[in-house]
């Protein structure tokens, strides 16, 4: 069963085409800088080679027809023709209270997504974009909508409630939804598939560090708390992101600096996190370099980034009651070993203790990095959100999906 | 050697007269409704007795003169005049970076307070106001600055800044500061001399909740992290704050309600928390009373409330590396016992048990609630701010504050 995954942002669109049965990626890539002059189509071919493909794309429509053209096209293609394709699964940002798992797309379902516009204003219309392509394109593949927000929709309300008016919640659905839960599902599963332990008796630690980031709390297999709120700003410090903040700073800087909703919004958006206070760059391969190089504001940034992690976990023990396994996902969770090392060290008090010479070694390979005597089992799991789709879209057809 | 102890409100001023040697309260009570028509002062005698003294007070001077004023006179007075009080000791909420413990106000400190007034723009004046009309009436006598901020002064870098850009640190003073410091501070002194341990080799975590509420990591006598911010509005769920809240909310709000940075303020500040949350009351008493009558807004505003002091205990014993000592105090954290047995009941995987027969008996008197086994100590220590601001004003005097 071949499977094309799509995952639309506002200017890219990444696609993996699996064989779903034997679990291969037949052709992977992505369009970017969609609606640019400069747009193109970047390919990872079989043997890791990168291929850059100059292309006009003014729009998703075009995007995705430029894929599939190559998915079938001679140079680079690995179908003969779209009819192979049997599925399309596509991320779909926020699901809201209407989804809390994946479903088969229908008219009915396209309308609920829309209705999530509202609180996904820059995600969710570009995932529709992705599904009317394919619409389009290839009018009877069923399609599949995967929701970031699905997994988190088990959390109780003590912990998706915020402490505002109880009206704001009914009126607009504000509330804790948590995102990224296809890579949370994902890694926490497959941690426990790895350390040979039923996912359903567990209370996991799930931590998606990268350039966004998220930390979620699972129970017997299910998300109880998540630090990503109603929307991805909230929660840790990431790339640009400020994640917590206190609004009574918000109010003064509004008044100081003449902000207004949008400007907030960029403010803590596009400003801040460790790029903001850095002065540096997003992206935590500089900061490690910046802290080689002594950078005082890169040292405080990764202190910064590494502290708000162990309170998280702190916190999402408190809430668990306890931990059994913590799982580090993520391009910083996978690679960075010197955060995951900062991070867990503190937390010996609670039964973790990793082994720093293992630790060291581990780059985006599946591994437990505590020592067998650690209580709690602390281990890497490269997260693989495309490959949960396309499982997840085969499991719908099936109708296996629970 | 005699102390008032001032405690200056936008709309009311607290006294206390203390004999410090011998710590003994002479004179306690408060103006309330300042500059309203209705103006009052409420004296508690010796006795336990309450009176209410209706009279004029326009501003903070006339309601000063009158607290004096009873304090010397005939039917209420304890003192003969003025010139019995030693020394006036004077709450300051904030002093942003400025200062880090008490001082004797001189005209530089008065310049100073006066600098955090952008930050404090509902605390800091009319603080100033109490050191002023004192400055009038009794010019001779030494006024001491005891600050909300001063404990927290000693928090790391990567636990006060935000992620936000750091020149709005640089240019505006954008940090987290924490408040309550001077509670903080004597429930976790008290805690070590009532148990017999050494303040200074000590892991704590402070609870001062009530209406307001707080949360303190100390280490070593040292404050390293607390959960209200560069205002008091972050952190816990408290009686009409909302506590943490994504950002992305925030702005959200603004755009549909219509909202400016007052209007947040105004919703994060006024019509949040556990008023917000139950539509009942801002008053745990009440929520506690609704919870016993099943309604269920009430339950779930309680549950929030636990929750995220549960997650913060949490969070912070992370922090410290692990906790020897928990204390509870202010209003709800010396007497609801309900809350304390479901904040600590899930901390048991780090050594926390709390004795439920004894922790019910427990209202508003040192104890400690852990059973003998327990091996994080638990204890409830009513706060006394005001004799801490008679202690600290002695301190300062005699050249003896650290």
């Amino acid at each position: 069963m071949k499977i094309l995954v799509l995952n639309c942002g506002s200017s890219s669109v990444k696609y993996k085409l699996f064989d779903i049965d034997s679990k291969s990626v037949l052709a992977q890539g992505g369009a970017e800088k969609i609606g640019l002059e400069d747009s193109f189509l970047k390919l990872t071919l079989p043997n890791g080679e990168k291929v850059i493909l100059k292309t006009s794309m003014p729009e998703h429509h075009s995007a995705i027809q430029n894929i599939l053209n190559v998915l079938t096209g001679k140079e680079y293609g690995c179908i003969e023709s779209f009819d192979e394709i049997d599925a399309v699964g596509h991320r779909v940002v926020h699901g809201g209270e209407k989804f809390n798992k994946s479903v088969l797309i229908t008219d009915e379902v396209i309308e609920k997504i829309k209705e999530c516009y509202d609180i996904a204003p820059l995600h969710n219309p570009v995932n529709m974009a992705g599904i009317e392509a394919i619409s389009k394109l290839m009018p009877t593949v069923p399609q599949v909508g995967v929701f970031d927000t699905a997994f988190h929709q088990t959390m109780p309300a003590h912990a998706y409630m915020y402490a505002l008016p109880y009206d704001l919640y009914k009126k607009y659905g504000i509330r804790r939804y948590g995102f990224h839960g296809t890579s949370h599902r994902y890694v926490s599963k497959r941690a426990c598939e790895f350390l040979g332990v039923p996912y359903e008796k567990q209370r996991i630690i799930t931590c998606h560090i990268g350039n966004g980031g998220s930390i979620t709390a699972i129970k017997d297999g299910k998300s109880v708390d998540t630090s990503m709120g109603m929307t991805p700003v909230e929660g840790l410090m990431m790339g640009t992101r400020s994640g917590d903040v206190d609004a009574g700073v918000l109010t003064y800087l509004m008044d100081k600096e003449h902000l207004d909703s949008a400007g907030v919004a960029n403010l803590v958006n596009k400003k801040s996190g460790v790029a903001g206070i850095s002065g540096l760059s997003s992206d935590m391969r500089d900061i490690e370099a910046g802290v080689a190089a002594k950078n005082e504001r890169a040292i405080l940034a990764l202190q910064m980034y590494e502290y708000r992690i162990t309170k998280y976990i702190g916190a999402y023990a408190a809430a668990l009651g306890g931990v059994d396994i913590i799982v580090f996902t993520g391009g910083v969770g996978e690679n960075q070993t010197i955060t995951r090392e900062a991070v867990c060290k503190p937390l010996a008090f609670m039964g973790v203790e990793i082994d720093p010479e293992i630790n060291k070694q581990i780059h985006g390979t599946e591994c437990v990095i505590s020592t067998p005597a650690s209580k709690v089992k602390v281990v890497v799991i490269p997260t693989d959100e495309e490959y949960m789709i396309a499982s997840d879209t085969k499991a719908v057809l099936s109708g296996k999906m629970q």
